[in-house]
């Protein structure tokens, strides 16, 4: 971001998060055209990929084919969710057709790493600090992902010490991203997980991800703004949710945070017309009979009176 | 409410604003019905019904009928809309089946008054006062709501000057409701309007009415919070919409602003789990797919782990 910028950085997850809990599984060609979608609607830091188990993770198989079939320019920045160092070798091995950032996931609450990861909170911690200073060496912006911090599916509340503490000992980072993974945190829990980890996380910018599971994600989005959080995740058409939490629904939608934000003159650089386009494109792609993102039904306002 | 109070009210719509917009025609006895799941849920204000041309609006052509059906009791007060004089004529004509409150509408857009009430703004408001002052003699508590007063779908955006000469020019009320009618509103819009509207309206306590249709209306419900507004208005299930407004859709939700409001230690009085209930019922009753509110869905949290 630019000096002086006093506007919300959108990142798109929709070709990570989003596509990863659709049932259906797209080709490499889709997938390329909806990161293709994103950067016209103004995206410019998009995750396109995971490196996960292919058994366990069909949807992300492709990894290294939609990572060199994305487009490549000065402008965008492609992010690639890695959970362990192998993830980080398939990221190495890509040589010039690397994503610029890592996102590594630490899921706050034992239980549910366990059941995601298959390793505890704290050997998932371990694992990122190996993880982490390779991946700097290489070059990466290194961003850790600490999911599940505002509540687990199977354990209930997570504390804000819990969460401080996993920052505190996950070391030196490039940018912390709190995460609401299964959409049960409200706006209040947004500013004091702020507060409860900036001090132990000095100069390291805060990035927030919502689902809006119970409603809730556009308020926390708009709480993360007045809390100093620099980025925000979203998916383009509100596609997504987690396989591996109950209930869960998708990311809030790029369209509609675009439109939340600039309706509240804050600037995001996304073409909120362009977006809602991309969000029908991408449900009738899944076939959906309809994407959780609203703008694209609703219509921009004002629209053409 | 009781002195001290330190919550929000939350006005359930659904027998009204949410069954008026939505395609089936409930029968009476169904109608009674949710205004009973919502009491058992801990709604104390409920509107049941409108007082509007039968062939106009034939969802609420059994107003007199509901009225005479639901259950009374000294906790729980009873709606009614009101457009004009015939139907403040028809409220007074129930004798001991009367509603407690008259809520009249203004449509703060000439256009959208114009096709929806086929008055102008301002020969409403004149109806307004000759109503509101019979209504202040028979003893009703007499609310006003701006309709559209966050933007009009015909003619764009509308001033916040609008809205406080609206207010200005109505005189004497017992509370004031900001209505976005077709959820095009955001948190900013929410302060400034309660900031333009207070000091004409000294006293006057602040209700706030939000569509979700563009996934900003609980954002719009937090900032109303914040903003010194005592009443909220929501409906069970997130039904409705308004059948003049393109592409409106319903209310906010009773049971995903309820969890929204509990979580944040904002008490409303409402019971999560049993609002959650009765919307997956009414969408039931209205053979929806689905219903708009997240919560019947997504279960409460924590939930049952």
């Amino acid at each position: 971001m630019e000096q002086g910028w006093r506007g919300v950085e959108i990142v798109e997850v929709g070709p990570r998060d989003g596509l990863q809990n659709e049932k259906r599984v797209l080709p490499t060609a889709v997938k390329v055209a909806y990161v293709e979608r994103a950067i016209a609607a103004g995206l410019t830091r998009i995750e396109v990929a995971a490196f996960a188990r292919p058994d366990r993770v069909p949807q992300m198989a492709d990894a290294e084919e939609v990572l060199r079939g994305v487009p490549r320019s000065a402008d965008v920045r492609y992010v690639a969710l890695v959970l362990n160092g192998r993830g980080l070798d398939r990221a190495l091995a890509l040589e010039d057709a690397r994503p610029h950032e890592i996102n590594y996931v630490v899921v706050a609450s034992d239980e549910f790493s366990r059941r995601n990861q298959g390793v505890s909170t704290a050997d998932s911690l371990k694992a990122f600090r190996s993880v982490a200073d390779r991946a700097r060496d290489a070059g990466f912006f290194v961003t850790l992902t600490v999911a599940a911090a505002f509540g687990c599916p199977f354990t209930g509340p997570v504390s804000v010490d819990r969460v401080r503490s996993i920052v505190e000992d996950a070391g030196p980072v490039d940018e912390i991203c709190l995460a609401d993974t299964i959409g049960v945190g409200v706006p209040v829990q947004v500013s004091e997980l702020a507060d409860a980890v900036r001090p132990v996380a000095p100069g390291a910018p805060l990035r927030a991800h919502f689902h809006n599971t119970r409603n809730t994600g556009y308020a926390n989005a708009m709480a993360a703004v007045a809390s100093g959080f620099t980025a925000l995740d979203a998916s383009i058409g509100g596609i997504g949710g987690c396989p591996f939490a109950p209930a869960a629904t998708g990311n809030i939608a790029t369209e509609d945070l675009a439109y939340l934000l600039r309706q509240s003159r804050v600037p995001s650089g996304v073409d909120v017309a362009a977006a809602a386009a991309a969000g029908l494109w991408i449900g009738a792609e899944l076939g959906l009979a309809q994407v959780p993102a609203q703008l694209g039904r609703a219509g921009d306002f004002p629209g053409d009176l």
